[in-house]
């Protein structure tokens, strides 16, 4: 280690990861983590470039496993607002240094090679940040489950995601079965959207016979129960195809999150996600005045205020793995690409069921939940970065702090007496979309700098978004690392039709 | 009261009803019973015939609200085996003097009233016992939904039967909300069968792939966990609609138990049933040498012993309502209209899944159970007789021994030191199939007279078989009178979709 | 039964059993009811009385299995305010027909038999209504334990009960272990206060370091988690004993019936009991401005109305066995025998822990609880005479209508368009306590007339109480007949402390 | 950083922490860890000393904080074999760098203060490891409660143990209501043993009235659900104190788990302990020939099969927060101070009730885990290490690797290709003790390396224990920082008797 110049020196923070928070300083080289010392004694260090973060947080940078981008319309509603350009300069703008976008595969079309490859076309060239790829499964044809070993292997997709709802993406219980199958043999985790859309879809038919059509019925047509009903459902398939793990995506209701415990309290390998939206939305803010309901509107809803402390409650006693942000954002009010706004003559209220489902919130993730300040910050670190890069094998590279081995992704906090005081805006976002749900929200920290492989890709004070679209790289991810995960299920051996 | 002359006196039985024992005797005229009297006391009345009960138990006639008979081969897989004829003579044999059977609509058959004419035209001039029919929902086309008031009216009809499994009959989540919306409105009990039909397709895909084809693959292809989930999500489909009474029928699983346990001690009006096939049988019994096993498939199927004690538990807690025999018989080798024995050259050891799905049992119901001396005796009458009666329209006419009221349908069984001992062959029954699952048991009592209207029509040591196919009644039925069911239905108001 | 003469014939009313309900007519001879026959063919029968019930509900009498009276002041706070003679002419007034006391054995006293034989003293001849004992168990000695062969035997009592509070009365875990053992052997069932004891005298304590002693923090002193915590003890503690039969009683907290309703799911012979008031009172009564809360203080104490609501599910699906009134009264200001106001010159707003606990509605619990329409009608004689009757080995005898069995204990209401409209005053009661907690109540119903063994104790319109305390009787009472308790109990063999 | 000479380099490991696993070289200087880099970079670092790890991994020191040395016989017992000489031997010599031990107020002694001097004075100077003490409150006396701020505060001990079982150390429910609050109030963790003393104390006379004598009986006379009604009990008591955190320990039954997981899937501050002797003995060892069980005699008993499925299961999903030893040696054979055989010409067969509750562990609850292979190695260092290090305010000085921070006490394990083919022996072992509960198994790899505070103290292949018993510390403790233990307590407010 003599003579070296370190490319980057961070020094006097406290630095936290998963396991740890104490203060030490940072040294990075060639993109990633170097060293790690005492705090204080690099100050001094060679290097081209010294960060003093004068006591505030370091954090690994975010990974946001949870993110669509420039998809094409594939609910009929309207295209995504944000390419990968938009998408990922906003990423880094709010500390997320990595995500995990989907490659979609139409119902009409059967394979996922195709897909992955039109993905790979939009986002080359044009990330702000680190990505890979969900293989989203919109039609799980032979020639698709075929496909799962080549997709897990060359092309470093890990993981799928299917969907129990919404008429163009829903698969019925029996494939679902055939898609878990696969994934088992090829080490890929499946993730679920768990709403029951028979039900859901009979809901909302129902709500327009009686000519109701405000974004607010939105959270009607979806009660609490059709979450938890799927979701019993998923785990019982999963456990069918011997407790193959799942990840249900975006939980809400307390109801799912009791369904979920249990299987983790039998020790089922069932992992759960939330995101901020159950947090700090609820069902009233789809109640808002005229149409801007419908700038609220996602699926699963926004529940309740109990709701949200049962979600807190969740992420607290770790049944929640991860944290993302479920960004899927549409403008809401765009002639072009479509609009959450759906008001025509015939329906001078709007529809709630033309509003595309999905609002943005890569950028607002981080900062929304480290200022609410109800998580240790070795939990934020966990659910925020670290579990995410293990549960979709993407760590030690992402989601930690470790020398020799991580990138060097980090975000550098505010320290006190520095402390940004943020009344939220949407134009001090940057993404594409032309609102964002926390409007207004009170935040007291935010990422002051935002480092990607070594290099300041968002300085707050000094430029803002630094870093250039050209700078992303694609991730080949592995097989999940998360606790045993693969090993407890090997242990259970293949699966066979004739044990049951 | 003064000079009547009795058609009948019961004289030195000890009398049960579903709260009482005592010894008690029993006056009937006019096929109804009139006079309840202290023990003895009508030895001497005027009366046309005087049974002497000998101390042996009475009970009100069984009441089977769960039978097929005569039903086209809605599965493609063979006839039913017994006629009307046939089958209300097997169940006076038993005990039984009021069965419900299915009046089934055919997927491509839009109209309810159609399938329900064909059934009365079936059963009528036919039956030993009286009878009613539930209607069996093949088809919720707008037309059936609409003709539901008449059917529950008019008609008499007052229970209707819908799938979750079996192609030929499954029908999807939002059906299903549409069917309990106007069973709800029509004040119609609505009876589920709960298992996974997608995923029980799937499985047996995967078993036939592997060659597994004898018929214990078909307990294979039906774990208890499908049960488990669609007994859930049945549950939960009751619920969105502002609580609409179910009833789960045969229920074999402890998983499901327990989760319609909870929905009772939330206080939700979910009901359910069991079957002597789940109490008598395991899944040991489909493992029998050659093809022998295809004898006891059912669905779902005999469980294991751990899952018999838990079904007898839940009969003896409150949690199963009525136990009903299913009695769905299918001939063991018929060439004509279809049998259980499915070799062929082809499959020399038979296709579990085209093995027709049910058992006889309507005449083994109540001496199986009575025999096995696990329930108290007023809890045998209440899930035997009175219950039934009750949660299907039938009460006080049915199901009780109330005088002036209840028919005069009473079982009387063997005394002490007068008990048979009999090891049941399929000789002994009066059903037109080939065989018993139950051939071999050891049985301690069984009805030594049945009394239908008054009339003894099982006489079971001068002529057996003594009643005559005429004398069975067809039985309109009102609404449910079990508890305060449909006073608490509408406590609570129409479904409003949007109070959600 | 030619030329018989009735000495009493109900005709034209809607008796109702805990099965069954149905309009029937009712002779009575010699105490017995003797007949039951269609209704109106008894109105010209020869009979020395004929009472019309013109339509009105006949009910068999009520059982109360839980009244305190005439005990001496076990806990130091105040003699009851009811003798024998006042406490069952309140009860006979109210349509109780059947009381079960208890004989309170002290502390300080080994024998059980000396308090069993103190109690017969004050009891005998001086009773309205039967009644029987419970032995109230404070000094589990080795001559008290050996005692109760004869005490169940000869004596005719048949169960007991415990406390696990109380200063004066409450017995150690390890203590209530041979409680049981020797209640199993003697085929006893044992009642158990539950609430710790411990607990709540530390809380006690607390309040008064705060000055807080006004009658409202006597909820506060009992939190409902001390009940749910003693009940899941008392439960583990029956479970010990090869699952020996226990009685909750007064169970308050829906944290409790829940424990309970887990023990019988699992088929554990836990027994459960709730009272009116925890159906009609919560805990802002003992709020009342001054020292009037003190009138409703009883322990627990009343809760608040999403636990009312718990109770009453709990009652509907089965849950509770009985639902007594456990009628203990004090007067509110009596200087002699103590009294529930205890403010002195020290304490000018009393002190809650010196009230004593209790309140009277012996009178009040059937009339309270018919006229709430909230129980179907063989719901309500379920839990008010047939099952205490069975639970106590009063049965047939109590408890129900059987011709040549059951002693002719019943109740006559009023029918539709005579029913009474009362708003409830303390003057209308028949009990020797200066108030009810129930004053001001609108009450729909009441019983007209009170039959106990044939004879009109109770005739509302014609002289009210027209019963004499010399007509009671004691009950001697063999073990309980519910279901199949000790057989149950005997199918698992004695306890055997090897066997764990 | 320049010119540094490090005390001592680790290279070429794998080190794991509770989040982290990879490779990296670690530097220490003055006993503290104070560098970590890339894997291989320090191998030529100026270095008084370099381990190469040889690809072995790298641990924290082993922070076990259930460990009971030289305690007076406080259950009349028998003495400790182990001083504090003696079992910190055998501490480093199996990887555990720090324990915490207890100091132990006898029934009769008011005041902790002079337990804690006596206990430093045994301690002292006689420590091969870093030291703790936690209070153990045999009499919870006011002076005692009062001193527990001094306790806390000056003198570092920041947590207490009660018992809720041992004649002479129960104490009863309402003292630990006193006892948690003065913890609250002073912010000490609670520890409480969860078994109910009475009934116990009940069941082993039953047992010994019986002549049930040998060791198997221990086991008999503590059924699991004894652990499960005081583990309720136990979070009633916490619930009530404003939900002050309490640590269940040495949990060993499945129900006991389900209630503590049941409780922090609410949200409440209730933390779990468990020990290898519940992960690798079950109560068949109790039952070995001869006195022989006695060797396995520990309270709780281990359980079953099933039971330790159940622990390794809640060590997984997060329910249990550390594995500690619960170290408690007693000789088998001592007939000076006490001894596990208990035989006398009257007990021929011994005496199970004299046995002395307790086992070694100390120094195989490292490599037993660690060789188990059944958790990730970070699930490892979390209940082995990080956890305890947080739950007892040892961290971050102890429990992780945190450069400038963490002392350097660090395990190096065997790599592979040189992992030792251990057949655990007592003579291996380094504690006084005359016997392993888990003498013959099979153990797959063993701490190479053993360092305190940068220090060697345990070499396994070049001299074994070569520390001293002068290098070991008293370690002076805070508040407990895992997750936000104390800043959530703080947010619900002081206890308020009034809130009820």
């Amino acid at each position: 280690m003599e003579n070296v110049e370190y490319d980057l020196v961070i020094t006097n923070g406290i630095c936290v990861t998963a396991a740890d928070i104490a203060s030490y300083d940072i040294a990075i080289k060639d993109e990633k983590i170097v060293l790690l010392a005492p705090s204080g004694s690099l100050a001094q260090a060679a290097a081209r470039k010294i960060i003093d973060a004068e006591g505030g947080y370091v954090t690994p940078g975010g990974v946001d496993c949870h993110v669509h981008l420039e998809e094409p319309p594939l609910f009929g509603k309207g295209y995504s607002s944000d390419t990968y350009e938009t998408g990922t300069r906003s990423a880094i703008a709010g500390g997320c240094t990595t995500i995990v976008g989907f490659a979609p595969q139409p119902k009409t079309e059967p394979s996922l090679l195709k897909a992955l490859k039109d993905t790979h076309a939009r986002a080359s060239g044009n990330s702000f940040c680190d990505y890979g790829f969900h293989m989203l499964v919109g039609n799980p044809s032979e020639q698709a489950l075929e496909e799962l070993s080549t997709i897990s292997g060359d092309e470093g997709v890990t993981s799928l995601k299917i969907y129990m709802t919404y008429t163009a993406l829903q698969i019925r219980d029996d494939q679902i079965l055939s898609v878990l199958l696969k994934a088992r043999e090829n080490r890929i985790l499946t993730m679920i959207h768990c709403e029951n859309g028979d039900v859901l879809n009979w809901m909302t038919d129902q709500l327009e016979a009686k000519n109701l059509f405000d974004p607010k019925y939105h959270s009607h047509s979806r009660p609490p129960i059709l979450e938890a009903e799927a979701t019993n459902r998923a785990i019982a398939l999963s456990s069918l195809i011997s407790h193959t793990p799942i990840l249900i995506v975006h939980v809400s209701d307390p109801g799912a999150t009791l369904r979920i415990r249990k299987a983790q309290t039998n020790g089922q390998p069932i992992f759960a996600e939330t995101c901020p939206q159950y947090l700090f939305l609820t069902r009233d803010d789809l109640a808002a005045p005229g149409f801007e309901g419908a700038k609220c509107v996602c699926s699963p809803p926004p529940r309740d205020k109990e709701s949200q402390e049962a979600i807190w409650t969740g992420l607290r006693n770790g049944t929640f793995t991860v944290l993302s942000s479920d960004h899927c954002p549409f403008n809401y009010d765009d002639a072009e690409r479509g609009k959450k706004t759906c008001i025509t003559p015939e329906y001078p209220v709007g529809r709630f069921k033309q509003i595309p489902n999905g609002i943005p919130g890569v950028e607002t993730r981080l900062p929304l939940v480290f200022s609410a300040g109800r998580l240790a910050l070795t939990k934020f670190v966990e659910v925020m970065s670290t579990n995410p890069a293990k549960l979709y094998g993407l760590y030690p590279k992402k989601g930690s702090l470790i020398p020799g081995v991580s990138d060097a992704d980090i975000v550098i906090w505010y320290p006190e007496g520095k402390k940004p005081n943020i009344t939220l805006t949407n134009e001090m976002l940057h993404h594409a979309n032309d609102y964002t749900p926390f409007e207004g929200r009170k935040i007291g920290n935010w990422p002051r700098y935002t480092l990607l492989r070594g290099k300041v890709v968002w300085d707050r004070d000094n430029g803002g978004v630094v870093g250039e679209k050209s700078y992303g790289q694609f991730l080949k991810r592995g097989a999940s690392t998360l606790d045993r995960i693969w090993e407890t299920v090997e242990e259970q051996g293949p699966f066979d039709v004739a044990s049951f």
